[in-house]
């Protein structure tokens, strides 16, 4: 299934998109998600869901890790990015006054199915419902910019700066995907999942043993090397063998 | 109006506190919350809301900055804490395996009332529904295990150190209030909110300008000097003059 999410008469609705049509939906993912026989041609998608938090891991690849000259990290590393940051496909990413150097970030999204705390990794498929794709958008600048603390959370917080979607598909096998990012029509990154330090069913594990993990809750698995700056203009598209293109437009504020 | 959660017949349903009385009501906080006309008497609470977000804001106490002489951050600086850490009034904070040092922090918590993007000091006090008593718990010894990543979130993010209530209080007054921390029954910080770098309407202008900030979403002011390592069998009570006590115990998983 790939599960999508519409504003269908005022209402946000789930639907299943299957080509250009998406069938909507009653129920949610998480329970008894129903055809209703409505069926809507190419509606502008949401983000597929309404996650209670986005969870984004930090330095998870090994090509990053080798050209930074840096160790892989022995705690699962992450930071938080609160829901009024979320946006869907085709939302505009807004770079705030804030920043003066903001960079996407190409990334696949673990979604969680069921409620889940302290699971083991060989038990983690049956807690996810399944995945998408991640713009962990960043305004790397703000990071060290205060000497004694550095902002990662902040960086990442910025209104439209946790972009997902377009579908979650629950029949997708992620690990032998690559990831690729282009910025306007540039291809900028270009790495597979199996690079990544931790794979997905470790970092829901690790992540489980410190927090109650919820259903939709999504899990940004980490990035590798080719994040640009973005500008006002650009179009950022990240894509995932299988799961789609997410696409997104760049306004200054 | 002193606002509070209780369970009633299997259900999350929000009251009026008066004394020992709990006035059952009908609606949200947000929108035309109305007496039902039951009374429950003593009921157990919950947290008073189910935020979105909550946000820790990163040293803000004039007395902090002097002793550890340290300088006023130019930026506001946080951390977010994720919904599936948030506990109520005497539940009980477990302090997980992962950590070996876990602080209390009293701290006075600002709950918004509006959705609010980028507004101003002065117009600030009209999109804050109440006050509230946060214990902003931390595990301090992970934040410097990795050398190349502080782990802030991770420290504040474990299930049950998001720590808020009793109430949510519309008529509170906070800029003279004074904040108590017990632990076992002996004093541990004490600091008034006229010592915070940045007073409440400031810390809510200036985090409205990163990102949107919607009803519900507790905002933890920044905690002072006197925090403490807790263990299992402690008692920890915040008592903010005014606000009520906000009192937990502590156990091992």
């Amino acid at each position: 299934m790939r599960i999508v999410r519409v504003r269908h008469q005022g209402e946000s609705r789930y639907g299943l998109l299957g080509g250009a049509r998406v069938e909507l939906c009653r129920g949610t993912p998480f329970s008894d998600l129903t055809r209703t026989g409505d069926v809507l041609c190419r509606p502008p998608l949401l983000a597929p869901l309404t996650p209670g938090k986005m969870v984004a891991v930090w330095r998870n690849s090994r090509a990053l890790v080798v050209a930074s000259k840096a160790r892989e990290t022995i705690d699962l590393c992450y930071v938080l990015k609160p829901p009024s940051s979320f946006i869907g496909p085709d939302a505009t990413i807004v770079l705030p006054p804030a920043a003066s150097r903001v960079i996407f970030e190409g990334e696949l999204g673990m979604v969680v199915g069921r409620r889940c705390k302290a699971v083991s990794e060989a038990h983690a498929p049956s807690f996810i419902l399944g995945w998408t794709i991640v713009n962990e958008v960043t305004a790397s600048d703000i990071i060290q910019r205060e000497p004694d603390f550095p902002q990662y959370t902040r960086a990442k917080s910025f209104d439209t700066f946790g972009v997902f979607g377009p579908v979650v598909d629950t029949d997708f096998a992620p690990h032998s995907a690559v990831i690729r990012t282009r910025q306007n029509g540039e291809l900028r990154q270009e790495f597979a999942v199996g690079d990544l330090v931790r794979g997905p069913y470790r970092i829901l594990s690790e992540l489980s043993h410190d927090m109650t993990l919820e259903p939709g809750d999504v899990i940004a698995c980490g990035s590798s090397l080719g994040v640009q700056p973005i500008a006002a203009g650009d179009v950022i598209e990240i894509e995932i063998t299988g799961l789609g293109v997410l696409r997104n437009p760049v306004a200054s504020l």
